[in-house]
């Protein structure tokens, strides 16, 4: 899905709504250009966005029925998470015809499909990646705008909101900033973009060039990409690494989470120094590409403790550390914009 | 395909049987543990495999038409070439039917898929990755051979031939070693494995994974994974890290070419010592690897000047460096079976 067009969303989350893995329908009311003009969750009704979670930032009213929700004109209904089994229930299977029927696109960010379910519906698989996606060609070397990628110690750290916080800083700034959404909820939440990891392998550099080429049209000041897995994750190195050469970043913002302690069973998260030092390395070997900032996870911590592990971050690296979400993004992207752009014979 | 079973192969390389982009067929008489009974060429008709290359060690009888190479006892038809422009002439597709209904199994490795045109018939799609596929799990720590994996500085630079020559050498040694095919020449000449390249990209890992937890039951001495890519390659190099990571391979075998200057437009190969230290750090993140020979294809050069080459690439990185093909896979069999297995907790 590369074109973008306006949505006004209702979001389906019967009986998920206050859960915090509802972070789908969370990112969209949290960052999404979309409008959100009700959420559907029975439990939750009569309530608002904001009365479930202050930090949603955007009030929309919750409501117990397909028919209410119809009543606020939305254009689309948000499959945005799956209920405990993977597969979807009978009940909501019948719920999504009926708003089909009433002429509602499907949107459906889970790893099943429904467009094969909803024959008929207009059905818009968020996961399921082009057809005609070409091999890396190297025209991502030339694209005009700097481009931002970030990388992370492990997966699921806080890529996508640290990528989406500094696309909000900038564009407080009066920069003009394309965020270029990998994974299901940045793609739902910027309205498109392709989910790399549904990418057979040998076309994923591929994806991740055209992503940063269709970003360049759009004459930005700044290209932001979202970062997936980690170069140290036994399971998503891959994809990891398909993104950071395919899109073909000048610089690289380092993510992690104080929390996190392991990548993966028996892998403890890496020394950042080192990890910092590879990724610049294994970049390079393509085309050179500087970690100029970590962006840190500090939810865990208290906030004294988390400014005392910022610090140690930044006298470890040499490099500014901040947690976006809780401070501010601002000196990720100053140290952004201060990197220059490069190419393969930037040495 | 996780299973294999006894083949006599006739090879369809009408017009190609002499030309070096026939690597499919020309690998199978080379190296493959199936018989090849005859090949189908009508331009070459009359001679023998080794009338045409000396190189390809077992010698076939080369036919013009179908019905003699009928006559040979074949179970399986060979598509081992695409024509130029991709897509199978309609000329071609009529001898599969007609081979089919003569009770043979296609054996197709182009990108082409021909079990879908060919329905009613046997058709065994090489490149078509099996459909479930799991994630990568971490039980490849625990395989109790040791397992050798051979990387690159580019791709298409003889990772595949120094494997299987490592295979032969270990073989004539009395070890029972398996090799893991991971593209469609060795599936081809094995009988079996996962073109990874082919493979959703968040399950490549656990594609490398499994080959090798299904070699470790045939409880080999030893596992020699064939590499695919590059670390340095743009497009690729997304396919070859989650190789390394998914195979968990103990000791690593750096492939390089001595004509190769180049990894992509615009992008040197890397100095070996670099490249070198690159892999092992990047493996290390999950469980040590490290590089303990240089294999090279040398093909380009006179024999004096082959030697001084490999002299130099062993003074460079301080190991063992051969031609497998020109002078033997010895000296990399060797300093793979004196390298220790290793394991996440191996610092």
């Amino acid at each position: 899905m590369m074109e973008r067009r306006e949505r006004r969303y209702a979001i389906l989350a019967e009986g998920w709504f206050a859960n915090r893995h509802a972070k789908t329908a969370h990112g969209l009311l949290r960052y999404g250009r979309d409008e959100v003009v009700a959420v559907l969750d029975s439990t939750q009704a009569g309530k608002t966005t904001l009365d479930v979670r202050a930090d949603l930032r955007r009030k929309a009213p919750i409501v117990s029925t397909l028919r209410e929700a119809l009543e606020y004109d939305p254009t689309s209904l948000l499959v945005g998470l799956a209920p405990p089994g993977g597969r979807l229930p009978g009940e909501w299977m019948r719920m999504l015809r009926e708003a089909a029927e009433a002429g509602l696109e499907i949107v459906n960010g889970l790893h099943q499909r429904l467009a094969p379910e909803l024959p008929g519906a207009e059905v818009w698989d968020v996961r399921e990646p082009p057809k005609d996606i070409p091999l890396f060609s190297g025209a991502g070397f030339d694209v005009e705008p700097k481009i931002v990628h970030t990388v992370g110690t492990s997966s699921a750290i806080g890529k996508m909101t640290a990528t989406l916080e500094m696309e909000r800083t900038a564009r407080d700034a009066g920069l003009r900033s394309e965020f270029v959404a990998t994974g299901q909820t940045g793609i739902i939440i910027s309205g498109w973009g392709i989910c790399v990891d549904a990418v057979v392998s040998d076309f994923t550099a591929g994806a991740a060039e055209q992503l940063v080429l269709e970003a360049a049209r759009r004459e930005p000041d700044l290209i932001l990409v979202e970062g997936q897995g980690s170069l140290g994750h036994p399971a998503y190195s891959g994809v990891t690494l398909s993104l950071m050469h395919g899109s073909c970043p000048d610089c690289l913002v380092l993510c992690t989470d104080a929390a996190r302690e392991e990548v993966f069973p028996r892998i403890p998260t890496p020394e950042l120094p080192r990890l910092i030092h590879l990724y610049e390395e294994v970049a390079a070997l393509v085309k050179p590409a500087p970690v100029v900032a970590v962006s840190a996870n500090t939810s865990a911590l208290a906030e004294a403790a988390a400014r005392d592990y910022l610090q140690q971050i930044s006298r470890e690296t040499g490099l500014p550390a901040c947690d976006p979400v809780r401070f501010g993004a601002e000196p990720i992207l100053e140290a952004a914009l201060a990197s220059p752009k490069t190419s393969p014979e930037t040495s």
